[in-house]
């Protein structure tokens, strides 16, 4: 499968890597200079649980996308999310009428942004269990084991999801046609977007908010907003099964992690991508009617703090 | 009037120092040793508006009030709000049938806790502008102007209400007998409720937070919190007036102070008063069945930083 990994920080690396390895014809855009500098020089250069791993394929900057003559068959997104609607916008020459995109990304409403460039049809969407780490231009760490779940956005798009999951099969990369992915991602956000956030104002890691005695409260309080909301999406969360997974975490081997966004908020004063969880949730909620406060306050809250901290 | 002042810190030490000059008996009761033995030893020793001033008065702590003998015909507080139960618990016995109470702290639902122990028509309230700075065991810092505003809690109080004003404009403190305290008293909680945890979460002062995008909506939609609440505890808040009273503090001169809260939990890991401000109309909110989603976030926020910081 021709495919073009959009946005090579560690995860588009991960599977950039593992799609190459797997056989496919992998091509890459970037829009940070010094990465797409060093892996034209060098390839994506991997510590793959523990062994050194190298791998060379064609790189682009979105201003050289227009001469690249790239085409492909897929596309799989893994920008930040607040970079999305301006990535897509540059790299519209790629996106064929035959382009389908996968986005993988944390968050709830990517579609809508994604839908504004792709046909609907022509959409799939999924998360991933995977990580990775980046260490430097064109080095990533990568160990670990790791799933994607993937389904198609309208139900045209199944036979082309079911051939990626094929290809992912091949790549190892653990795929599942799921049935629900919107369950899954609303899932997923209710983790985001409750440790996400509260860490990152907290200043704490996982397991610290964890021991708090608030803890439960919270994290029921803004699983319910996000239940709420989902309701109206069509998806029927099964709030305590989720608040489980969630309050997993606090004993679990990611206990001691500080979530992604204090990594953005608090260690590197970077802008976050709350407006695609809990600020996701608040703005549908009032679409809806629905009262989401927690998700409000905690989204104004995570701005001010990006404003105090002079977040890029 | 036989007064005693309660808890001598900074607040303490100016009324029991400005009293003390205005020719009144005044005694001190204060929890805290090393304050009880350099007050003992050489008075409380002050910086008042550029000029050294000393003046002794007869200290005691809680435990030595039982010999002490101490009869006063007020009792003026100055405690921290989460120590007032604890602290008036240990001081029954200076409190007798004639003895009144004024309480000056900030907060809401002091008189909740204070009639445990005084009759309500023996209870006074208020608020005061004027400011103080400790600086060490029995050394303050008191600079400025300011005022005091105060009221009998139920009618039969008024005549020594007025006493009592009588008594704070001979000393210098710029009283008035105010028609609606508890007005005064939700108005003054709004800045407190709004500034205080928000500047403590944020890891901000005043004027920071205020040129922060979010600033005007927070406060609105908190101080509606706190205005729907006080409207069923009788007390109408014009919030527009109150939002432009809490809004002009991000350019007044005390823009780059970090509100108490901030000193308390982020400077000096102590607990909060919390549960005297956004938490008390949580709390009412709940008992009269009004949503005030925004105080409880804040109130659980403060408490998990509190445990997180170790704050005693």
């Amino acid at each position: 499968m021709k495919i073009t990994v959009l946005g090579v920080g560690g995860m588009g690396s991960r599977f950039a890597l593992m799609l190459h390895q797997g056989g496919n014809d992998v091509t890459l855009v970037d829009g940070w200079q010094a990465n797409i500098d060093a892996i034209r020089k060098d390839g994506i250069q991997a510590n793959f649980n523990g062994k050194p791993v190298s791998a060379k394929m064609p790189i682009y900057s979105p201003a050289e996308i227009d001469q690249s003559g790239v085409k492909a068959d897929l596309i799989v997104v893994f920008l930040k999310s607040n970079q999305l609607d301006a990535m897509f916008k540059r790299v519209q020459p790629i996106i064929h009428k035959d382009t389908y995109v996968l986005c993988l990304l944390n968050g709830i409403g990517h579609e809508d942004v994604l839908s504004k460039y792709v046909a609907k049809d022509h959409l799939l969407l999924g998360i991933t269990m995977w990580t990775a780490g980046m260490t430097g231009p064109g080095h990533v760490e990568l160990s670990g084991d790791g799933e994607v779940e993937l389904e198609n956005f309208e139900p045209a798009g199944e036979a082309f999801a079911k051939q990626v999951v094929s290809v992912f099969e091949g790549a190892g990369l653990n795929p599942k046609y799921s049935h629900d992915v919107k369950y899954s991602i609303w899932r997923k956000a209710c983790v985001n977007g409750t440790l996400n956030c509260l860490c990152a104002l907290l200043d704490c890691n996982i397991g610290e908010f964890g021991k708090t005695k608030q803890a439960p409260e919270l994290l029921h309080t803004i699983i319910d907003e996000f239940a709420a909301v989902a309701d109206k999406e069509g998806v029927n969360l099964d709030t305590e099964e989720v608040y489980n997974h969630v309050a997993a975490t606090f004993t679990s081997d990611i206990a001691g992690h500080y979530p992604s966004m204090h990594q953005d908020l608090v260690q590197n004063h970077r802008l976050t991508e709350i407006e695609f969880i809990d600020g996701a949730v608040a703005r549908k909620g009032e679409q809806y009617g629905i009262a989401t406060p927690y998700c409000k306050l905690l989204t104004q809250m995570v701005h001010v703090k990006e404003q105090l901290v002079g977040a890029k």
